[in-house]
């Protein structure tokens, strides 16, 4: 992603320090910060408190943990692999990382367990980036066709997001924002509304400063305005990113996302999910069957972290202590209101048969 | 309602200081304050600064502020009208308030045009009040009705709300709330799921203090969560208030409503808006004629206040100032969504043959 000129990812291996490097997410977008990870216990607190974020970047974070755990004590692969799988419980790509590292690693002798580990979680990140930037070539694509069917060369294509799903969700490119991002390289000129994404504001924070980096046109709302938005008749196409796909094409992502895929319904407009296949569980058969939804602390809703007009930054409390809150993290899109999934082997229909060509991959 | 024991109202005339007495609304729920008008201008920003909020409170707010320009000057009824009207677009109880305050004002000659004006508003206070209270009526039998249909004697009835409709919002009573309170009364067991409505949190910081000053069970979610909580069997029914209706049952109401109203429909939950027969705008044919959406600042989203771990009060900076913002105050949910209007003289179909029979009230 380009960052004041340059060009920089969410997660990388410093070689000199022997350090792993993650842009500080819980710091933006007051502050852009590094934060290094040295140990199994820093990626877990990484990971937990959402210093990093997002389906595919909670992955290869793990693994890149699964290396600083080898790297202290090279039989600790099972116990590593335990203690980040329960960093967090949503999330499919995590569990996918995890199980793919458990038998690459398993498999090789101990003679270099940390090094082999390394190995995996830079090609895994590679791989990660590669895989963003092939699905968003299929997303720019899509959007580029809507562009030229509803637009013409009359005004900018008109994009809804929520949440952020950009390169901050990945190691680079991003899932829905990679489609944005390759659109606009294409010449596609849009305009993006940002779901303000409450209670973490992923939107406000991490997309909106992600979109002003990438100097594309955007406007930030409140998650309740999305449907008003798109009711106004100033809205084109929906994307979101995803947390776990099932079988059928059900579309777990942050809370808010299935109200966003309702209006697009009620307002005859696509919703399209943007993934890699990793984040499909084909053991999640459907929507029917219950996947554990995270809920987080109290405090994520009552505090909220700014700059006061001096530049001192505080954390204040909006709500008492004693008011009674519920933190649900995500839910559930049903598939009948998912116009498609685009993964990096192109747009596929919401539904088993579509999807089971993926299974393989 | 109920505050630290005694009752109160949300607006009353204080006759020793010659003084409006409002509950100063953006005070809450860190502080509980009286705030004192005194002139037409203190009147204006009550309700432009939303110290007063929700349609029958505004209306009220400003015949007050009518009286108050009287006093000072018994000529300048016609420039305090145009004055007041101004300071809000979207509700239309406002409009009402001061149409009906020309027609009985203007008939008078200018002998005690002052003491005819703190009569009508003292009237008009009295009236909402009653009026909330007999809506009230209506909704709670609803709820008694849908608490033994779905719950028996099992649960609790699980009501979702949006925004504040509370007798914060009215009067005394309010509106969507006060049929809440009414069931409450006659014993029906009651859980709220309260959105915290984005960006002036009017549901964290308005509807719960209210709710936890009458003792009523509920927990605060965010505008995102609605629709997970209706998906995940949680909610019976969704009520909210308005700030105008159309002749056709189309709802106004604050961002986000529509959204509510979109979730219910997909869950085969009924959605009520509660109003006093004052919010229908007769003269606004259906949603397919727009009417002025109102547009606040960007620092409504931007900016937030709360109490530091010190207990100092502050406001912080969310989002840096570079952001673009749209900060729609209002959406129109379709009379399709909505399964009945619930006003002073019951529960009425959200369509045109059915509401006419209100016209002439």
């Amino acid at each position: 992603m380009p960052i004041k000129g340059g060009q920089l990812k969410s997660i990388w291996y410093d070689a000199e320090a022997c350090e792993v490097c993650v842009v500080d997410q819980t710091r933006l977008p007051h502050e852009f910060a590094i934060h290094r990870l040295r140990t199994l216990e820093d990626a877990c607190e990484a990971i937990t408190s959402m210093r990093v974020r997002g389906a595919p970047l909670i992955g290869v974070t793990a693994v890149f943990g699964v290396y600083l755990a080898l790297r202290e004590n090279p039989d600790s692969l099972e116990i590593a692999i335990k203690r980040l799988r329960e960093t967090r419980p949503t999330a499919v790509n995590l569990h996918w990382a995890l199980g793919r590292a458990a038998r690459e690693l398993s498999e090789q002798g101990h003679a270099d367990a940390a090094g082999m580990s390394l190995a995996f979680a830079l090609a895994l990140a590679e791989e990660d980036a590669a895989c963003c930037e092939a699905l968003g070539g299929h997303g720019g694509e899509l959007l580029r066709r809507l562009w030229r069917e509803h637009c013409g060369q009359d005004r900018p294509l008109q994009v809804l997001t929520h949440c952020n799903a950009g390169a901050l969700a990945a190691v680079d490119w991003g899932t829905a924002l990679a489609a944005v991002y390759k659109a606009a390289n294409a010449g596609v000129p849009l305009h993006v509304w940002v779901n303000e994404t409450r209670p973490r504001n992923q939107g406000g924070a991490l997309t909106c400063w992600e979109l002003r980096q990438a100097g594309i046109d955007h406007s930030l709302i409140v998650d309740g305005a999305a449907g008003h938005v798109m009711a106004s008749g100033l809205v084109d196409v929906c994307i979101t990113g995803s947390d776990r796909v099932s079988a059928a094409g059900d579309v777990c992502n942050k809370i808010g996302t299935y109200q966003v895929a309702l209006a697009a319904r009620d307002n005859n407009l696509p919703f399209y999910a943007a993934l890699p296949v990793s984040t499909i569980d084909f053991d999640w058969p459907s929507a029917d069957e219950a996947i554990p939804i995270e809920e987080r602390a109290a405090e994520e809703i009552s505090l909220t972290s700014g700059i006061e007009a001096g530049g001192r930054e505080t954390r204040v409390r909006q709500y008492p202590e004693e008011t009674v809150v519920r933190n649900f993290a995500f839910d559930v899109t049903p598939a009948r209101l998912v116009s498609g999934i685009i993964t990096e082997h192109g747009v596929f229909d919401a539904n088993r048969n579509s999807l089971a060509a993926l299974a393989n991959n």
